[in-house]
């Protein structure tokens, strides 16, 4: 196996994130479930929109959260997804591209446009997300750039991307590809509604040892398991998969690899702003730990660190100096 | 004289922002001069993007965020202005609409593409403008709703958009229909680059009594007067305008209004992070004293709030909530 020469490669939506403050009155009159995340079709989307208040628009995207984060704390990272050839796609592959991260999976025709997640944010700084999928959902698998795949240490999926139909095939060939070359396959459950979907998946995935790293917060490790028990799940899941991330918000971080246990606190915030991109932000800097042999405690320590920049301001990707911030544990 | 139904309406550019952080040596390498507003051509603005770090997209417009202010405050609105039919016309639309102002010039079609602003924000808070005009220039004098100007306490112009040949036509049409209902007509400067290129106009405008409120900084004020001295150039326009504003950055504002003199100092601000908009939401403030009929030195007060909420935050438009901020004056 060669030297890898990308760090993490990842395969995700392609999303612009259309942010406004709200308040709960608003989110029950809109008929939103506070703190989820719920696929909507153009016409819903256009309701949502028009009842939202004066909006900011920022790229966003699960996993391209992640590598945004990846690439501030120093990895050399590349994206697959699927941008339409309109503004919001422009904007999506410029921000990637200006955070050194290489993306070159080329813009579908306009229609239909690219993938928007309208995100009403609430005062105690919870994100209820709303996302038209549009271009994002037709990632096909002729896109993929399998010698880049075979060239990074990690392939990270997004479990989100595991429901249109298109991406999903183009995942499971990526996985292939990583395989193939002897590289690590990391995966993020993303949502409760990607696993009463596709749970059978990915637990014979994860039965299969195609997965070497799982991220899962602990509604989606209940969901996964059956056990409503945060331990009992840890304890089947962890058996199953060589390192097990389980996220629990303010409740910290708890990672098994190899029958290693490690648990973080949450990283203390002056302000919780807006939460949307928290996940996204733990696996950033515990892949980071990860690529760069750190200790399982220090990899769960650098995702607390960046989870709390991530939820202390508006966006899903970090506005702060991360190399700085986490300096103390990586240096 | 029929009451008004509309407290300002304010014709002005159509733009959505693009903000970006950046440093010194950044705006250096790029020529840009620092603090300033540039118009570029579509080459440029591709060239510029292309240098600029992951951005954010906030509606933005000299006159529209001023009206976001406005709105903000409880005041009655209307915008008039130019966008195309692409999705960031269909951004700026829906966020004037969503801060409760009337909107409804019709969007011309796709090419050339709504206006933005490409903006670096330096580290100490200052930035340094990239307009790509765009659609924001074709504003037709047939789009004028000359009803809706009859029926607004206020006309507010913003000088930026006297350079192009056509809003300059619709500017003057709706001077005319604003007097010819004896309604006030409030002008800002804009730019000194505006003042080089059409001072000849504006001296004029003054003299013929067309302008009734003039909004100014130092620069501006030294440009069109040609004294270089604060104070003698207070004396030349004051003696000319029923109301002049002039503002001063840190050393706070300045208003001469039928021989009575105020001043207002800076508000305090915490940190500095982004002054786009400081002199936008100034004139939001001072203008909704205005329509209150509130004493001089309280619409001063008002403006010197407003502009200190909106230079705490990245974007041009109010986050906090205005009312809240400014009760202790409007109470």
């Amino acid at each position: 196996m060669t030297a890898a020469s990308i760090d993490v490669i990842a395969i995700g939506n392609a999303i612009v994130d259309v942010m406004a403050p709200a308040d709960d009155a608003q989110i029950e009159s809109l008929g939103l479930a506070k703190g989820g995340m719920s696929l909507v079709d153009a016409r819903r989307a256009g309701e949502l929109y028009a009842a939202m208040g004066p909006a900011r628009e920022i790229s966003g995207g699960s996993a391209a959260n992640t590598l945004a984060g990846l690439a501030a704390l120093g990895a050399r990272c590349a994206f697959i997804g699927q941008v339409a050839d309109d503004q919001f796609g422009r904007v999506f592959a410029h921000d990637i591209r200006a955070g050194g991260i290489a993306f070159d999976t080329p813009a579908r025709p306009a229609e239909p446009p690219t993938a928007q997640c309208l995100i009403f944010v609430t005062p105690d700084g919870q994100r209820t997300m709303n996302t038209f999928l549009g271009a994002s959902q037709f990632l096909p698998a002729e896109a993929l750039d399998e010698t880049a795949i075979a060239s990074a240490s990690v392939l990270y999926l997004e479990g989100y991307l595991w429901d249109p139909e298109e991406p999903r095939r183009a995942m499971r060939k990526a996985i292939a590809a990583a395989r193939a070359a002897g590289r690590q396959v990391a995966f993020t459950l993303s949502d409760s509604f990607v696993i009463a979907r596709h749970g059978d998946d990915f637990r014979k995935l994860i039965e299969d040892g195609e997965i070497d790293i799982l991220f899962a917060n602990e509604h989606e490790l209940a969901a996964l398991t059956g056990f409503d028990d945060f331990h009992e799940g840890i304890a089947a899941l962890g058996a199953k998969v060589p390192t097990l991330v389980v996220t629990r918000s303010e409740k910290g971080a708890h990672a098994v690899a190899r029958g290693e246990e490690a648990h973080v606190p949450a990283e203390p915030v002056d302000r919780v702003v807006d939460t949307t991109g928290a996940g996204d932000q733990f696996a950033a800097g515990f892949l980071f730990g990860h690529v760069r042999n750190l200790p399982l405690a220090d990899c769960l320590r650098l995702g607390a660190i960046c989870a709390a920049e991530v939820i202390s301001h508006y966006g899903a990707r970090p506005e702060a100096d991360l190399a700085t911030l986490t300096a103390s544990v990586t240096a």
